[in-house]
């Protein structure tokens, strides 16, 4: 993140300083029994030109609904913005991966703008996503030492698509698809809310958002990184060894949902998930301050690179 | 607006079917007592490079804050989407203008995106305000032949600014300011919406609004030209003949509101609006499905551009 960055955002904060905001330091506001989200994504930085257009349009609404999810809220209503470059094909195209997943997840879409830009310029496209929150409306702050960590979803498989990508741009497959068109747990994230002592969507990398849930929530965390959760497609490409699992810790694009819950609660007895959420413990929260790492080898030194920082320079 | 902007918004209109999105054809949407809405402004579309940061950062914040206006609702949050390209001291001075109207309009910012564009890309800034509507919350639709139109507001200031400002880019005064720095109405039409028919902000030019509210409703509208709201300021800059009228009548970025009101309504007894609201009739609802002018010379030819239509390609 440039100087310019960082200084616009702590400007930002310093006046968006209702409660509702939650300092800018969350997925999403919370206004009432209301859970708002926007993302904003540009050509060039967070997609490619090449990239088809209807995934684009897929995961616009996809990242928008993770950050709901992360907050066990219902999604109501949605507004997008967008710009219009040239004939509008590519636009057209792109509204149709909006459509599917608005039907998907039965997000409305209610209203918003569409400005045409001059040719050439980046297209810029936003969803603001609104959905009502339930009896609990988790942060990422409230995690307590002792807490279990659960996840939801599985890890890599993005991160393993987008390289394969990167390395032939005609890549198919279940992990490109993964990448692509991630699936925000919009149910699993109800489920969990009401027991969630802090919750979060795995967007930028596991270790990456843990870091930001333990600073919230001022504690450490240990994690097993045995205990990840990797599809067959993920081991069949990446393998299962400590350099794989650090790959899917690091990777980014999960769109899991991590959520620290009481040592006594047990899961399989108390929360009802959908059936084929995959879903289990890969740590604890520890009274320290940062994170550990270890594996049936023993204790594993964190990598230097904890996820795709740059890809976020959002305040919410 | 060009065929790949139809296309789009027509595209848009085929799968925005929730009763909430109004077909995109209304100046927010409505979803229970929530209304929201969203405008996108990019640089060289919708401001020019040169202009004060500050005035494009409120006037983001107040056109969005005149569509809430003309719901009658209560803002009660905002999002924003911010780009920052290069240093960042375009932005924070933007940021300061935000902040500005946010303040004087008491609308929290409560979350958003912040994102980095490659160097020399058009910036691109949108605001998402979501409010709470009152009783009735009306739209375009709904005015009855015989509905005397009100107009809370005045006419022509902002496009006689930009006229200055177009002559001379150092201009300054009342006029330079109304194109600035529009005031969104909230109070008035709090005030109005539990009577209006049809109520509808002028942002493109008076005519061409209302040629979209008697479209919506199905009729028709008769306007005295004479009975047009003008300030000293105007008046002292273009005259009061009917070129300046009709000037006042297609400039555009007013911001007013303009009301469909029974004709038994007397505002002056049954409307408490603020005390520094100016507040007239202009004409009436007919049962034709046109616009005809008049002024005390006799009927008015309709002028052939009736407002700003390039300016808003948005479908809400």
């Amino acid at each position: 993140m440039s100087l310019g960055e960082l200084d616009f955002i702590e400007a930002l904060r310093a006046f968006a300083t209702h409660p509702a905001a939650r300092g800018l330091a969350d997925d999403a506001a919370v206004l009432g029994d209301l859970v708002l989200t926007h993302d904003t994504i540009a050509e060039g930085v967070h997609f490619l030109p090449d990239d088809p257009p209807a995934s684009v349009g897929w995961k616009l609404v996809a990242v928008n609904l993770s950050d709901l999810a992360a907050k066990g809220a219902e999604p109501l209503a949605a507004l997008m913005s967008a710009t219009i470059c040239g004939d509008g094909v590519w636009e057209r195209a792109f509204l149709s991966g909006v459509a599917a997943a608005c039907e998907a997840f039965r997000l409305p879409l209610v209203g918003g703008d569409t400005i045409a830009l001059p040719f050439g310029a980046p297209r810029v496209l936003g969803l603001t996503a609104i959905g009502r929150g339930g009896s609990v409306v988790p942060s990422r702050a409230g995690a307590r030492p002792g807490d279990r960590l659960w996840l939801a979803g599985t890890l890599g498989d993005a991160a393993a698509g987008l390289a394969l990508l990167k390395a032939d741009a005609r890549a198919e497959g279940m992990l490109v698809e993964a990448y692509r068109r991630p699936l925000p747990l919009l149910a699993a994230g109800q489920v969990l809310a009401p027991f969630a002592h802090a919750m979060m969507d795995i967007s930028d990398g596991l270790l990456l958002d843990l870091a930001r849930l333990i600073k919230a929530s001022g504690c450490g965390a240990r994690i097993d990184l045995d205990a990840l959760p990797l599809t067959r497609e993920f081991v069949g490409e990446r393998g299962s060894g400590r350099a794989a699992r650090l790959f899917a810790a690091t990777g980014g694009d999960d769109y899991a949902l991590l959520a620290a819950l009481a040592p006594d609660l047990d899961p399989g007895l108390s929360l009802c998930l959908p059936s084929a959420t995959i879903f289990g413990t890969i740590g604890t929260i520890t009274a320290g301050d940062g994170i550990e790492l270890f594996d049936a080898a023993g204790d594993v030194p964190l990598p230097e690179r904890l996820g795709y920082e740059h890809h976020r320079p959002n305040p919410s």
